[in-house]
């Protein structure tokens, strides 16, 4: 049988309960396909500064490193908000990002027929809508320097960040945004703010030269600002969406809400050999952790993402995926997206009705 | 009879249409209230690049700064949009933006009863929404330095931008947001992405700084990514928002569209003594130009802003925000916000409807 070790990294909040029935849903999918898995769980997060004093140990970083792909749940809460920046959650899955180069974040966000009504988005509107975004991750000014603090030269204090990006690393996700593309419909949409910054000229100017290696995707522009107001107004017109890390941070949690119910979405950050880190977009949720009341569902579908673009493992990604739409008809719902006349069910309740369709 | 000297700013598209109309109901709205106005009329955008070579010519902007208010159209057109960057319409905004030292750009989205259908939103989060986005408009990443293209330390084309923010700019721009916010409900959300950027940590501090002077308003703060989708699931919960240039930039574009309606939307932009600008937060269109399709309202609406804001003339500034709401009680309506059993009008028309009103 083929066996592949996993890193588990539950992180903080509703993490562990999501992954523990993520962990199930893959077993069971990967005992049907042929498929074997070693999971090796390590501290991430506000869970690991509290055992280790650092965000990411040394040791996490390693496994993951060493591990054919990578699952967290979510980090962060309030405990940890007011601590110094190299101390806070956030960094250490910045750090985690950066060490595995995972540079291409694809995001998905599509609105399922079963759950249209929980989209604040007149129905017409969100119906239909099927969306990826390609968010760089391993760049621009997430990690430009120089940054700091410092004084400018009225002696006045400053605080600053540099977005900045090579044209290699522009070529990269372009490339990545170009593939999916072709496996959608064909269509890409660059955002940048191409009228005001140098960064987003040269994205502008190596994205229009990747594409000719693509001649059948189609490709379009659109500013920063005009894909936020679209979104909004019409966002069937979009396929799939490039951007760079602080406009793909934004506009695809925007995109997500719009979906309405963004305890649905999964998220894939790939480097360009190592593991991949797959992980729901919805945070740590502190509010309602350890409740069983977590929507598992996003996490699951992670697993999914992982198993096909993380290992190639496509059927039992679509085993899981099928499995997920089917409790959806069988109308188990969590609370996030519970509707009238449907079931509500807790975390561990959901991810049995999944186990029972896988 | 007081006067005022008012620099107009047509520029391109549907700039001059609306500008025309607009002037007429100021100089109504003016007479009634025993206000005189002399309009000094200046080429700015294209218009300014085609007759002149340069998008702001220094005569447009020595004529701005000495007079007592500028209403502007709208700037740019595909004609121009690969100019080179100093030659771009965009750049004579920006030269114009900061010459006047306007750093306090006050963006409202209300949603209006009589167009709450134009939203995409659902009837019940959109109805009732009334916020106001006050954004930084001469700092952050749109002016700061270095920017520029280069090659990195491996030999690497890079392009780059500087986000860098100043304590007294973030303070300005703060008790500005203070200020409105005691005006309106009393409740400000600052917006900043303080988990990851050093600049919005020095905007964090800031504000909470300069929150002592204003202990009867009450400061929230929210991460950028989930402010954006905050405004799509639930836009009520905003009042006053106040945020950085880039973020405002993509923020108010996002709440403006919740409302539907964008040729509704005005917008002020103030500095600490000079003269305010004053614009319409929609683009120039240039795909209904000179066919008296554009709607005036957000022109005329950010005339009364500039009465109520620039010159400190309440009353005649209210009698046009009356004017513009009674016109749609009577049932005008631009196409881009026609609905059934309304009356369709070009931007001529619904001019002379207002000013029947005013
Ligand atoms: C937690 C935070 C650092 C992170 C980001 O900004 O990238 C999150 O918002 C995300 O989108 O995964
Ligand atoms: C035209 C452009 C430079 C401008 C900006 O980004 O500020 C516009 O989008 C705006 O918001 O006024």
């Amino acid at each position: 049988a083929k066996s592949y070790n996993i890193t588990l990294l539950p992180g903080d909040g509703i993490g562990p309960e999501v992954i523990s029935v993520a962990k199930n849903v893959l077993n069971l999918a990967g005992s049907i396909e042929g498929i074997e898995f070693k999971f090796n769980e390590k501290l991430m997060g506000g869970a690991a500064l509290d055992a280790t004093g650092v965000p990411l140990p040394e040791e996490t970083l390693t496994a993951a490193k060493q591990s054919d792909a990578v699952l967290l749940g979510a980090i962060g809460g309030y405990k940890w908000d007011k601590n110094e920046k190299h101390l806070k959650p956030e960094t250490g899955l910045l750090q985690l990002r950066e060490g595995l180069k995972v540079f291409a974040n694809l995001r998905p966000a599509s609105v399922l027929p079963q759950l249209v009504d929980a989209s604040t988005l007149k129905k017409e509107v969100a119906e239909g809508v099927d969306l990826m975004v390609v968010r760089e991750l391993t760049g621009g000014i997430y990690f430009g320097k120089p940054r700091g603090f410092g004084t400018d030269e009225n002696g006045n204090e400053i605080g600053f960040n540099t977005e900045v990006y090579a044209a290699y690393e522009i070529d990269r996700i372009a490339r990545i945004a170009f593939e999916t593309a072709r496996k959608r419909s064909g269509k890409l949409c660059s955002v940048d703010k191409a009228n005001v910054l140098e960064a987003s000229m040269l994205w502008r100017k190596r994205v229009i030269a990747i594409a000719a290696e693509y001649p059948d995707v189609e490709l379009s522009h659109m500013y920063v600002d005009n894909a936020a107001m679209q979104l909004v107004r019409n966002p069937k017109q979009f396929d799939t969406i490039v951007t760079n890390n602080i406009f793909g941070d934004i506009l695809s949690d925007e995109a997500s809400m719009i979906t309405g119910s963004i305890g649905m979405l999964p998220s894939a950050s790939l480097s360009s050999s190592g593991p991949g880190l797959f992980e729901p977009i919805h945070g740590s949720a502190p509010d309602i952790a350890g409740q069983d009341k977590a929507n598992p569902l996003a996490t699951i579908l992670s697993a999914a993402m992982l198993l096909k673009y993380g290992l190639g493992e496509v059927a039992a990604a679509e085993r899981i995926e099928l499995a997920v739409l089917d409790a959806l008809n069988r109308g188990f719902r969590t609370g996030d997206i519970y509707s009238d006349g449907n079931k509500l069910v807790g975390c561990k309740e959901m991810g049995e009705e999944v186990l029972k369709s896988v």
